[in-house]
């Protein structure tokens, strides 16, 4: 049997699309959400729902809001955020504050230097604000300095760290490096630290650092990929006092605030989080990584590439085979995972033998994902290419 | 005493931010969000978070918007809402759904005609994207076909029904003629009408009649304007089957999917709405209206000046004073209103004359602050200018 044969018609533009396709299955490994089960104290803190909304029905929304941020920049282990100054804004998704930002760079500049691969849809809001992107490869921004001729070309360097897919960190003395070079050529650094919940190398205080080296940053921190809140989540956006972008006026365009709901939830979660909440759920991502790599230890030709990897997401290899190809014998399966061609933004073929699988999901559901893709990947055809 | 003296320095740049300045006031009448008390069926729905939640974490995501979709769209009059062929698409607030609307249209054309006046986020995200605007004052849109040498710069005509802040609605036959005349002209009509759960007039099948003329429509819907869910809300980006713009794909770059929370609350709060709750709450706002027209009745040289309006924001001219006088008077006292300056987007001085009042809050603050209004308009000198 040719495998082209069994390739549905896919119309999905960019990776969203593909987890969208995923969302009413009951084997979803595709989106980064977390949709594991709640831990007993999540239970307790949801339970206790209609009188976290009496209480924000009633408090200065202001003082609840610097409580979520206090809560939650200091499970993260970054003391120092400016949330008294004004300059860490909450909105309702990292990708909102993303767009915010996108929005912001577009007026004082053309261009941004941005890590590669990283999720598509980074790449696609700046596109669509009219930025153009110079790629940095992932090896290159954590290994050596930034060639001149890029920094002189752009406005902004973008930095998720650690990265999705592949879970890399950038370390402090690298962010340090990194930030001078910034500050000297009047470039923004921008950081994307969505996953820093589950890595503890990144839990250094980040602004610090940037504050440190002068120069002008910004960065994206979310709520959104630790719990299973069922989307009901905070993006934070914090920039730096010399930042000179206006990220306050395009904000005010959009919202004028957050759910005090949400942020006193946040704030319940976070304490829990510090509480060791956080550090339990650092360890059910290493059982559930540990999983996924041993009910596919003994198939031929496939590999786990991001061996330092603490994130909730993983990549596999899966060699000689094709990513698409698998992807369409594991939906016909009921198994929904991310082709990784799109992480790829400037050269797609370079993920075109990776799968991404998410394991923030309940052991079970992860386990049954597990053994549908080892039955897929022991049937798909080694192609040559 | 000159009123000049009592101006604070006010950086406000948008409406919004005056809103801002008002969040953590006691007497905050400056945004349009739902502030009242939830009613008893209201607080009933609350009550039952905990177990929605179980619910929300368990049932198919695509099944809940839908039927989240059918009791908000059934509750507003708007039957044939074509959620089942992908075109009702959820967002975190009607402003997302603005910003994705808005980044959809500039891929296509340059310029847009906008209603005048309105709540000045809509210029400044249409602006904020690239766009130019071209006005279309109210009495014109309302009374008159729009001009072809209009109609022939711009490549979409946006109106908000009804408007924010005069609460003018469209009616059925205006829409259907101008629908036609974005059909023949090949222009997206636009509209925002997040009010209209305000207002029965504004309750006919637009979408019926946006179909029937042929043109390219998209329409902008809102839950969060009604219910004090406190700021727990879906905005709905709605379009045609003919509309040719990329608003799948945008949305799909800023976000997954709302709340499954979200979305069972707005069921349940719709389906309230439905069984008498939005007419309890129309007879509210319009006992709230009355209040304050009542506190003020004898102050002299002021006016409120749309009779007709049943929508939860109310505009007071204070005659020959300056609104913005008036504003630092009050603000003094700790009560925010909003001035009428920004909504004139294209011309503010027709708004200097002009405060806005919110109607969705409860009575005791209601007509605390319209006491306050009251000694301030009777302290405020009338200045001719």
């Amino acid at each position: 049997m040719l495998v082209n044969r069994m390739l549905p018609t896919v119309s999905a533009e960019n990776l969203t699309q593909f987890e969208t396709l995923a969302l009413s299955s009951s084997m979803n490994l595709a989106d980064g959400h977390a949709r594991q089960q709640l831990t007993a104290a999540q239970s307790k803190i949801v339970a206790e729902l209609p009188d976290m909304w009496a209480e924000a029905a009633v408090r200065p929304v202001d003082e609840i809001e610097q409580e979520a941020a206090e809560s939650f920049f200091g499970m993260l282990g970054q003391h120092s955020h400016p949330f008294a100054a004004g300059r860490t804004l909450s909105c309702y998704s990292s990708s909102l504050a993303m767009e915010i930002l996108a929005r912001s760079l577009v007026t004082t500049s053309d261009a941004v230097a941005l890590i590669h691969p990283t999720f598509d849809n980074i790449p696609d809001i700046l596109r669509g604000v009219g930025l153009r992107l110079v790629p940095v490869e992932e090896e290159q921004a954590h290994d050596e300095d930034l060639p001149a001729e890029l920094l002189e070309q752009v406005g902004c360097v973008f930095i998720t760290t650690p990265n999705n897919p592949t879970g890399r960190v950038m370390s402090e003395g690298r962010l340090r490096r990194l930030a001078e070079q910034c500050a000297e050529y009047g470039v923004v650094l921008a950081l994307d630290t969505c996953f820093r919940g589950f890595d503890p190398d990144a839990q250094f205080d980040h602004y610090a650092v940037l504050d440190a080296s002068g120069c002008r940053w910004v960065v994206i921190e979310d709520t959104g990929k630790l719990w299973p809140t069922l989307e009901l989540k905070i993006g934070w956006l914090v920039r730096s006092a010399n930042v000179d972008l206006p990220v306050e006026k395009v904000h005010s365009d959009i919202l004028l605030g957050t759910s005090p709901l949400i942020l006193l939830m946040v704030k319940r979660f976070a304490d829990d989080g510090a509480d060791g909440g956080l550090a339990e759920l650092q360890r059910t991502i290493a059982d559930h990584r540990a999983l996924v790599r041993a009910e596919l230890a003994d198939v031929p030709d496939i590999g786990f590439v991001d061996d330092r990897a603490r994130v909730s997401v993983e990549r596999l290899h899966v060699g000689s085979r094709l990513g698409m190809d698998v992807w369409s014998a594991v939906r016909s399966q009921n198994l929904y995972v991310l082709p990784c061609q799109k992480f790829h933004w400037a050269r797609p073929r370079e993920g075109e033998r990776m799968l991404r699988l998410a394991l923030s999901r309940n052991s079970p559901t992860l386990l049954a994902g597990a053994r549908v893709l080892r039955s897929a990947l022991l049937g798909v055809p080694e192609l040559r290419g």
